[in-house]
C-alpha cells in the first residue's frame, strides 16, 4: 500500500454518480470547484517550529471535500488515487 | 452534515432581500465586496508554532460579514454553502 | 452593531469638510494617500505564536489617518463605514 | 499631534537647501535615492512573536536618512510631514 | 558515494519496465506527474527554529513516489540519480 | 557621521585600481557582480523573535567583498558612501 | 584568503577533465544542472530565530556538487571561486 509523507493524505475520488447519492452536488461556477472523496491513508502529520508533531483531523475512512486541482495524481494496483495535503481539505461530510 | 477543518467555517450566504431587513446595505464599487452570511459550523482552530490550538472568533448561529469572492461553493442537500478560513471574515452582526 | 474579528477596526470615515477642520490636509499626488476617520469598534487583537493575544493601539473614538485604498466599505443603519487591519492605520491624532 | 503606530516614526523632510548644509549630498543615479528628514514623532515599535515590544532606534530630534519612496505624506497644521517604517530609515546623521 | 545535506535525499529513479512491476501505473494527463524511485542515501534532516534537528522519514532502500519535475539529475560511476528535498517525496510505497 | 540602524553598514567602495592592488579581480560575466569596500560603520545588529539582538560580523575597517547592485548610494563630507544591510556582505578579504 | 559571512561557502569550481577523474558526469538536459567543486572556506553558520548557530555541514577540502547557477563569481590571487551559500550545496563526494 502507499504510505503518505508529512501531511499528506491518499484520497481515492468519489465518481459523480456516488456524489448525488451522498447528497453533495458540486456546482460548475467560476469559483475553486471542490470534489469529493475517501481517505484511504493518512501521514503522521506535519512538524510544527518547536519539534512537535500535529496529528492529521482526518482519518482513514473519512469522506471529504477537498480542492479539485489540488494534488498529484498517481494509479495503484489498478486504482487511481490523489496524494494531497491536508490544507487542500475543506470539510469532512460527518 | 459538513464538518469545517482546522480554522474553516462553513457559511450559508444571506440572500439579497435579507440583507435590507438585517440593515446591511452592500456597496456596489470598485473596492473589495463584502456579503453576509450565516455560520452553520465551525472547525476546531488553527496550529500555532507553539502547539496550542486557537478556537475560532465565530460560533454557529453568527451572522457576519465575509469577503464576497474568498471560499469555496458546496451544495449539500440542497441548500449552497461556502467554505472559508476565518481570515476571510470581517465582522460579526451582534 | 458591528463587531470586528482579530486584528481589524471599523472607522467611519471623515468627509472633506471636517478633514480641513482638524488641521489635517492630504495632498493629492502619486503617492499613496492617507484618509482621515473615527474608530467606531475594535477587534480583541491578533493572536501572537506563543498564544499571547495583542490587544489593539487604537481606541473607540480616536480620531486617525488609514490607508486610503485599505479595507473593505460596508454599509450599515444608512452609514458607511470601512473595516480595515490595524496595519492599515498610520497614525492617531492626538 | 500625530502619534504613529507600532514602528512607524513622523518625519519631517529637509528641504534641498539645509541638505548642503549638514554635508548630505544626495546623487541622481539609477540607485535607489535616499533622502533626509527630522524625526518629529516615534511610534512604541513593533510586537515580537514572543509578546515583547522593541523600541525603536530612533529619537525624536535625529536627522535621519531614509528611502526617498517610502512612507505616505500627509500634511498637518500647515506642515508637510511622511510617515514610514523604521525599516525605511537607513542611518542617522549625528 | 555521494551524501545528501540537509533533508536532501538521493534516489535511483524507476525505469518505467519496474513501474508496472510493484503495480504504479503514472498517468500521462495535465496534472502534476509523480515518478517511481528508490531511495539510495539521506540527508542528516533539516533543522528547526529551536535547534533540533529533524530526521528524514524516508530510509535507505524505501520504494518512494516523488514529482517528477523536482530535484537535480547527476550522474555518479555510471548511474543517474536524482538529488530532491524531502518536500518532494510524496509517499512510500510499502 | 552616519550611523547605521540595525544590520545596516556603511561602506566605503574601492576604486579599480586598488582592487588589483588587493589582488581582488572582479569578472564581467552574466553572473551577480560584487565588488569590494571598506566598512567604515555598523549598525547594532537585527533583533531576533526572541528578542536578542545579533552583533554584526562584520567590523568597522574591515576589506570585504559585498553585492554591487546592493544598496543605497549617499554622498557625505564630500566621500561616496553606500548602505547596505549585512546579507549583503558576501565575505571579509583577511 | 576571503573569510564568507554566515552561512555561505567559498568553492573552487573543479574543471571538467577531473570531473571525470572523481566518476561524476554532468548531464546536460534542460534540469537544473549542478556543478562539482572543493570547499575552501567556510562561514560561522546562520543564527536561529533562538539565538543559536548553526555550524555547517561541509568542511574545508570536502568535494561538493551544488547548484551550477548558484552564487557568486570572485576571482583571487589569480584562483576563481563562487560564493554560495550552504542552501546551494546538494550533496557531498564520500
Amino acid at each position: 500500500m502507499l504510505k503518505p509523507l508529512g501531511d499528506r493524505i491518499i484520497i481515492e475520488p468519489v465518481a459523480s454518480e456516488e456524489k448525488t447519492a451522498s447528497g453533495i452536488v458540486l456546482p460548475d461556477t467560476a469559483k475553486e470547484k471542490p470534489q469529493e472523496g475517501k481517505v484511504v491513508a493518512v501521514g503522521t502529520g506535519r512538524i510544527l517550529e518547536n519539534g512537535e508533531r500535529v496529528a492529521l483531523e482526518v482519518s482513514v475512512g473519512d469522506r471529504i471535500i477537498f480542492s479539485k486541482y489540488a494534488g498529484t495524481e498517481v494509479k495503484y494496483d489498478g486504482t487511481e488515487y490523489l496524494i494531497v495535503r491536508e490544507n487542500d481539505i475543506l470539510a469532512v461530510i460527518g
